[in-house]
């Protein structure tokens, strides 16, 4: 991995990938106690910064892979987009999405063309189901976060923060993102390092989920206990990739975590201060600006919210915490 | 009137004013049936295009105006925009609001540092408030939409729809604008007929409040029978303005109006596909893309997206609308 990587897939992007902008609002900044810029990435198509990743990667199939298709496992994010640059470079998707994914993850994946196949998270083994299919069609694998392509298409986000940033005058920040596997915080770590050195990326991760925190402290991948029982879907993942790690290990600050009360109330200010619609996964880095502020040392911050896709119900939860907000 | 006030009003805000995203969804393109671009001001600071008209008239304040303060009634979007504007300028802002406006509107003005003062729709007389307020104080009255600076600052939106439109190749186009008392709608339209001759604005209204639909059919200012009664608080208005009228009446296209539960449904579909809080004065022009559809000829049509200051109880109704979108 490394910046030119980076840069040939914001070229390969460039009148795809949305730039999306960086907002920020007077009386959030009040309530934060420090300037805070918000990478609206909910706004990238397909309602996260997946699109930049699968975008990259698709961009290079060769011919006979294009043929053949293109073979992803997702919870939901990484689905659309795949669907989506898949779509456009008239490929073939087929897309393993646990059954009880959100639904508006399911049907915004279907509504792009793709084929969903669901499977049961408890009985089925959804490796021997992507392995089984991948044989029998000869579909090509583009994993979500261990691939350094996608980790390629994430980073063009930091290449945009870099440029969107200085455009206000900051080239010194905290940056929080929203982690799982950690594709976006390495891409966007890498970005930085080249793009503007003095910014540091503090991974943000719901509470219990906290790999990649725990990781970063310890200094060798560490796992996690459990794999489901957060409102977080988008983030919660085992451990930090082998790919992505080393680079989270040399570029990144320390890691946040927070609750999932915490990552509702952080989806009420953004519905409020920035007519943002913030998934729960989406809205940890924000969290964390909110309700770690005086763990934080930088003013301005920059926070990444990564992504938008949440169910009706589950948004309704966070408007339930509009009158604490 | 005229495109060198807008010129001139874009260019005394081109520090402040956000240049909002020109947004698409494929998906909601396949349910359009046509491309579909949003000009998201949800995205503007406060909420809504409101700070653009705010901001240009009191960036021409002279020093005896911002010692004294400035007056501005409003329901809520306008008063924000005023109340911001107004803190940038260092000017103290007294906002006269309905006590029954939404309440996020009347907190965000408060939280912007203005001073509220509410009256009762059926048993106070606002502009004798208002007279009585501004006599005393030596306030300066900023009118929501009658107001040639106030236009000259909405009209920046068309300004960047005109550029943005251009940079996807599009010059010709049906530009759908929310339309109250016709301030957005005629800067727009007056904008466009120098920068993209080719494109024209339709105002879309609540049903039972089209009075500039049916103005532009009879060619004279017509009259609403009611002034309450819509979910749409942001564009409810009795009639097109003195100075607007003529200008829509010259540039603008046919008007057209949508119902509550069509705006609604609009909202959970700008939840679903863009990630957008919209409140349904801001979606009633994306409504319009979506139950009117008959009726629009051009491919792409533009959609502006005029604000997202909605409470959450509201907000709840069109999230029980996305099992039908």
């Amino acid at each position: 991995m490394n910046i030119d990587m980076i840069r040939a897939a914001a070229e390969r992007g460039k009148h795809h990938i949305r730039r999306t902008p960086l907002l920020f609002s007077e009386p959030l900044n009040d309530v934060t106690g420090r300037q805070i810029f918000v990478k609206a990435e909910a706004l990238q198509h397909t309602g996260s910064f997946k699109y930049r990743g699968a975008f990259s990667a698709l961009s290079l199939f060769n011919p006979a892979q294009k043929e053949a298709g293109v073979l992803a496992f997702s919870s939901g994010n990484h689905a659309q987009g795949i669907a989506l640059a898949a779509r456009q470079h008239g490929i073939k998707a087929v897309i393993i999405m646990p059954a009880d994914a959100p639904e508006v993850k399911i049907q915004n994946t279907k509504a792009l063309g793709a084929e969903v196949i669901t499977y049961d998270r408890d009985r089925e083994d959804r490796d021997a189901l992507g392995a089984d299919l991948a044989g029998s069609r000869g579909l090509t694998l583009v994993k979500p976060f261990d691939e350094p392509l996608v980790i390629a298409g994430q980073g063009t986000t930091g290449l945009e923060i870099a440029h969107q940033a200085k455009s206000h005058g900051v080239s010194k920040a905290d940056v929080l993102v929203c982690c799982g596997g950690g594709g976006l915080s390495s891409g966007i770590a890498l970005a930085l390092a080249h793009e503007a050195p003095d910014m540091r990326v503090m991974p943000c991760e719901p509470q219990g989920f906290e790999d990649v925190m725990r990781s970063l402290e310890s200094g060798k991948r560490e796992r996690n206990t459990q794999t489901s029982g957060s409102l977080c879907d988008a983030i919660v993942t085992p451990s930090p990739g082998e790919i992505t790690f080393p680079i989270l290990k040399k570029h990144c600050d320390r890691g946040f975590a927070v609750s999932d009360e915490e990552a509702l109330t952080a989806m009420a200010y953004a519905f409020k201060y920035l007519k943002l619609v913030l998934e729960p996964g989406g809205a940890v880095a924000l969290a964390t600006a909110l309700f770690r502020k005086n763990e934080l040392s930088s003013n301005p911050s920059i926070v990444v919210a990564s992504g938008g896709n949440v169910d009706g119900e589950v948004f309704a939860k966070a408007l339930a915490k509009l009158d604490t907000v």
